[in-house]
């Protein structure tokens, strides 16, 4: 039998819950209900875990607090396994470097802190993203097309050669689609722009897509959600991290709060895929 | 008086003690002579301090070994700044986020660990460099034109547009120029392909090179030299990692041997300086 990989976790648990829904937990603390960031996430993760299939930390927020705040990050991961043990835990690190150095790195994310999953950068290119693909049972996201206003900047630069004009996110998809021959491989791809969302998703039909953006950053979770979907309306998870967790201030009320708006954004998801457009 | 940028104080560096020589501190367990990171950092400190102006320090190795290993690191940047005052600490974390996802890693590298230098990705443009820059005394390299065999499925697409034609790490290091009027932007440029190192120097005058790929990615140490000097032979280090710090495996000799192979280096880079070519 052979080992089910991260991204075949992924659509089971996502199926099996009818939710494209991903938490994202950026604990800040000038934005949290409570000052602990362990016991912030574990309620958080504990009122929405019946509706997220994934959950995605922001490494910076836990860097940015040092070491209590890896250990916090730890006692996160503990604790998901434990409460949903079916959700998909993500390492949104964005990290690159030559091989040797992503080789620690992969070994960092799944091994040393247990991720299932990794975002990592396409800058530096295969050999760069070799060493995350050795391991059989986790995936890696390639930051493709972002959410942010510089995404411009590189991103969108047109490419010479090839059979018609390609920009250089159209560039790393191509590679992306190569190096993930084994199904370990996804995109990133914002939700800011559902027209290159869907130019990804009619060039490479059948891989994963990590989709930010929506909430805080503006993204259209109709217009992303029908953009990202496959053929059979899955292979995709949206990500929203302030819109959820930061849904009320009131230290009482914030885990309901989280509730609501996770549910609410699997309604949202759902309502898209079954509407025709 | 306006504050000394961290490029300035590595200048002045470079130019007081003659030597363009980062050192990579990069503890790999299976290569250490001694097996604790601290001791084994502290030691290759004190036997070059004299011979480099800079320390760079991977983090994908400190992350691997999780929060020991970044404890680890901790007191090599304060045993650094206690023995090693005038030297320039550089985290090479090639960290890219949106914005408040990049403050929130410039805040972790330049306020949580007290690094003066980061490694920085481009992919995600301007937006999501400026964070980094709000800080007057610290300062960034792009990471531009990798060392690499990777480096040339993304970088050296071709662009169109432009007065010539031009690959995405010029188009790259344009950006960086802009980004980094206020001095406060270097470029990541390795020696593996000094004819690109060369390029950039030609359209960058005055921005500081970090060049790594000598050593054990086989870089020429003199062509990189002489491609990466200004017209006033600074405005570079060249970083080794492996040579120096595994210079020995012997317990009771891996520091002399490291003091020998970074004074080797500062001769070799300053030797290919004076020599007209």
């Amino acid at each position: 039998m052979s080992i089910q990989t991260a991204f075949e976790r992924l659509d089971a648990t996502s199926w099996g819950i009818q939710s494209h829904v991903c938490v994202g937990l950026d604990p800040d603390p000038a934005r949290m209900a409570i000052p602990d960031v362990f016991e912030f996430n574990k309620s958080i993760v504990d009122a929405t875990r019946h509706a997220a299939c994934a959950y995605k930390l922001q490494l910076a927020f836990y860097e940015a607090l040092g070491v209590p705040g890896l250990q916090a990050m730890e006692r996160t991961i503990r604790h998901v396994r434990d409460a949903a043990p079916r959700a998909v835990i993500i390492a949104d690190c964005k990290r690159g470097d030559i091989g040797t150095v992503a080789a620690a790195y992969a070994k960092a994310m799944f091994e040393t802190w247990g991720f299932d999953m990794a975002t990592v950068m396409p800058y530096m290119g295969a050999d760069s993203i070799e060493p995350w693909l050795q391991y059989p049972d986790r995936g890696v996201y390639i930051v493709c097309r972002t959410s942010n206003p510089g995404a411009h900047d590189v991103q969108e630069l047109r490419v010479q050669g090839g059979e018609k004009p390609r920009r250089v996110f159209e560039w790393v998809a191509a590679a992306a689609a190569r190096w993930g021959a084994a199904g370990k491989v996804g995109l990133v791809a914002g939700a800011t722009q559902p027209g290159d969302v869907r130019v990804l998703r009619e060039a490479h039909a059948d891989m994963p897509f990590l989709v930010p953006g929506v909430g805080a950053q503006g993204g259209d979770v109709a217009l992303a959600s029908r953009a990202a979907a496959n053929l059979d309306g899955r292979g995709f998870i949206i990500n929203s991290s302030r819109a959820i967790i930061y849904a009320s201030k009131d230290r009482a009320n914030f885990a309901r709060a989280a509730r609501d708006a996770c549910e609410k954004l699997r309604k949202e998801i759902n309502s898209a895929l079954t509407v025709s457009v």
